[in-house]
């Protein structure tokens, strides 16, 4: 069986491994404050082109997301986001667990827009009973989408002013932001990211690292005593140096960029194939997960050979699927999948 | 200006201010556990029939509902309603700040169904990564709901079974149960509430007290220690007895479905006078909340001399709007009002 | 049986009942949005000598202390009070069900320092792993404290000006301020509360209304947004008029002033009665409160015929406990109490 | 610099490290749904001598401790603790973040007693008020404790039958569980663990893995629904079979236990040259963990050349410190620290 399954099948990249290994009996302080995350902090201001932000390392992204949105709303307020939204379907009601209501906004594709935004806080204002409704306080987004999709840098930026005019923070989950990036048509930098948004993520979990995402906070009233946060929410590892040097062996050389292009690559050349075959997509997607809408019967077929996600029923006889490529997926696992795709 | 806006806008029936003065100087224990209490709960077993159940009284609707949903879930659990339920838009968070999502279903008219309970519930166990999921626990619908809508007996069965089936528990929102009961076409008692239903409440506050709601818990694993929970809440009234004593003045010689009746019967009259008219109902209702459909020009005349709620738009030139009436409306307020429309 | 178990036995002061009659067919918006509160929050500001403050009505003491503490702190922050605080004991767990810490400082006689608040702060941040730990963010305490004492112009000046110094908010629980400000030694007036704290509250509930808090929050930061998180916690009374209308009431011709100065006579008397015979107190109390130690067999030789509180061992043969006094205590219950101590 | 400041200051034992990077590139379902999950789970099953536990891994030991607590009550319990409990103290607040207050019991020595358990919950129940106080829900103990002592088997078995008796749940903290079960005069067994207690885990970050901690349900009713719980708190890790196959490579041939022996060993070695000069124990600790009184400025010699905690001041010229071992403590490091000691 050759798992397309998701993009955390396999350990880390071996270059994260050789440095755990490599690291492994420095003694250092605890809980972050070792010399590795500094070094990786640096690492990312010096991406994002700003030293006047804050980077902390968390495990995973659900704990990072719940962190985030905990420490930025008061009691009464809830967080926009797109209905598909992680927080929204995914996280076990993470968000709701720490007081806070989801405000989902309707989305065919995953993604929202400026206008939808300002709409819903309009309308929240508007309201003559506002007081009895959840006041919005946040922006959550994900970029990939939890669809493969992107938003482009004319996108976010609408995103940002619209939130920056309405008082709203925005913050960006970045489980799979390095394959965003690597996508045809991406044209944000991380520079962007850390401008355009008040937080967001470098996932590591999906790109390479055994586990953990650094999560960039430029919002200087967001990152107030957040430690504490992060150690409240069961987030603050420990030997949080294995944070920290996993991203230094990612960021060193650009091995995440490097990584995120190859998987995309792949996973480009697998949609070629669906389309070459004829069959659509379900999202317009250029990132490392591709939604390609096949016939049962192919559908079936394919199973037999290869993991991958059961996505959704479209109609009697058709269905759409999920196929991931990831930083392990080989040369020779995308060769033969498509090999199969053309004989189908 | 004549208020046909809410029904809560004067104090409370005559019959219950003379009760409170006449008990005035009784000295009583406090928090609930006086004679009062003790005498308006035994009332309450009564109308429902039987003896094994619970009866708590509470100061208001957000909650004595925050309070029984937050008794009856674990932390991973979610409470199933109608998307326009009150707990999902008018209780300012009310239910997430006690840690579980409002798992909302859609419906056009504030009602939903048995097979709609049963289809998320099954898609939620169908799911293969439920366990990242909220898991729904209870099930909360209003009668009448807040379009002005009631459920039948068979609509009602249709659901307790489906809850029993799906172990979920099942709480109603009465806080207009009164008016509910009195409309043309219910076929439901107070002992099929308490047969049907885990937990439900019997609305003072529109019905004529100055405040209060009498909260049946008829599933014993619910009520175990549920006066803790009415004190964390805040919901545990020091003076009590102000609570016992005005459900005893509401349910002597049947006072609260007396107010009820004359109520709907003054609400029927409107919403007739409006049909006369030939302006269409938004919802369907039949008891003390009429949402008639007017030209905007109209309604602008009528907003002259009368206090309503505007609720929503419906097209270009026309809205719905909401005219309440209550234990406290008049006679003469309600002939007015229909010369009033007639000469529209 | 004479009740002197709490002043919270009756109803209320006539003059409320009488007013709550006379506007009880006044049609008014709900919430507290009507000219009620709006007038008796007129008169508290007057009273405080202050426009820019904000008064909001609320039904319990509960209800108010967690709303004003949750809209205070972030997720990681805790308050500061004294061991024997009606937070840290007797509003199960109201305090931590919104998630936060009570850091609960040693006293002997339910009052606190400001030197131990400096302390504590202090040792807070003095600790090198700070970040494990709950962040001190507010300091409640209660004037009159739940022992009876109060604090001085100068200590609760003290007070502030730690808090101030620290960044601390500071919050008084005023369930009992009227029988604080009438005790013999007193020299805190309503400017001086509103100038010194934060927040704090005119109690009703235990002063001669039916129920009712009357909030005042100095500090505009602390009251942004407040109403969302009063509906929120469910204190929003839907007649908020009620809570108004018993304050106009308790506020005029200073009725509240002249109501806690009666009951505080009475306790001193009972207290002197008490000392006549030798008894002493547990604390040293002049507010409406009174802890004698008795002997056993005396103790239960006034629980024939009077009822009050049992409130702790002292020895082998001696207990403390109650009386207290209110605004409806008589000059015939104190007589007769003070002559069978006297016969004792 | 030396380090004996506490024991997660290295990254793992070697043949975990192997063993995460012979599975690397295995492909494996997430969430601990993997082979090695299942295989770590049947040997702690064997250890315990019982098939029907359920065993949990997750990332930390704050994590792990909030996730059971918020599993296990009811919104108006709390969790009886030593006032020395880590979660009392070093956790920022996370269990009250769960809307739960820890009830800290008096302890000089960070354990408590089956006695003054019994007497807090009887104290509870014999209170005329206690629906206005947090009940206790569940006991919270540390094996071995913050202050390095351990429970013998006959004070585990009092207290869990006090447990029993008083409807409490009994869980144990394992982070040094290890470490407590090697120390002189341990006579408890995990198949004592998993008898007495409802839950304990198996502590992996501080006895050689990287990160992790094995959780042991043995009451099925804490353990339904419990990876809901682990997701919605953020601790279940994406790739959970990191968590198996470290601790496959712990508990193969006793790694675990061998660890744990061989850095108590240099404690207590540790501990004897410091009484040897005369040096008494703040704590009576047999485990890894000592705590030596010493006079001022030898702790400031020693200091030069170790790191240390500093953990009280005892009197004006002396401080009590800890001294931690762990399984990657070297037997030079103790025998120069020893000479050290020796040549104060």
């Amino acid at each position: 069986m050759i798992r397309f399954e998701c993009d955390y099948s396999e350990g880390a990249h071996p270059e994260v491994l050789r440095r755990l290994q490599e690291t492994n009996l420095e003694q250092t302080p605890g809980y972050g404050e070792d010399c590795h995350c500094a070094n990786a902090a640096a690492m990312i201001k010096k991406l994002c082109g700003r030293e006047d932000i804050a980077v902390h390392f968390l495990v995973g992204g659900t704990q990072t997301n719940t962190t985030v949105i905990k420490a930025a709303l008061r009691p009464h307020q809830g967080v926009i986001c797109p209905v598909s939204g992680h927080i929204n379907i995914h996280e076990s009601g993470a968000i709701e667990s720490t007081g806070h209501k989801v405000l989902a906004l309707p989305s065919h594709d995953g993604k929202i827009t400026a206008e939808q935004i300002k709409r819903a806080w309009r309308e929240h204002w508007e309201d003559a009973t506002h007081e009895h409704m959840v006041q919005p306080g946040m922006v959550y987004i994900s970029n990939s989408t939890e669809s493969g999709l992107i938003y482009t840098l004319s996108e976010l930026t609408a995103i940002s002013e619209v939130c920056h005019e309405c008082g709203l923070l925005l913050y960006v989950d970045g489980a799979r932001l390095g394959y965003a990036m690597a996508a045809p048509g991406n044209d944000i930098t991380f520079a962007d990211m850390a401008r355009l948004t008040d937080a967001f993520y470098i996932g590591g979990t999906k790109q390479g690292a055994l586990f953990g995402e650094a999560l960039v906070i430029s919002n200087p009233a967001l990152n107030k005593d957040f430690r504490y946060l992060i150690k409240q929410q069961g987030g603050m590892l420990a030997k949080g140096r294995l944070l920290g040097i996993q991203f230094e062996a990612l960021l060193e050389n650009d091995l995440y960029g490097q990584l995120s292009r190859k998987a995309v690559g792949q996973a480009l050349r697998i949609m070629a194939a669906f389309a070459g075959k004829g069959y659509p997509q379900l999202f317009k997607s250029y990132t490392n997960q591709q939604f390609p809408i096949l016939p049962d019967e192919k559908m079936k077929k394919l199973a037999e050979k290869y993991a991958f996600s059961y996505w959704q029923r479209v109609d009697e006889n058709h269905s759409a699927v999920r196929f991931c490529t990831g930083w392990a997926t080989t040369e020779e696992q995308v060769s033969q999948l498509i090999a199969d795709i053309e004989a189908l």
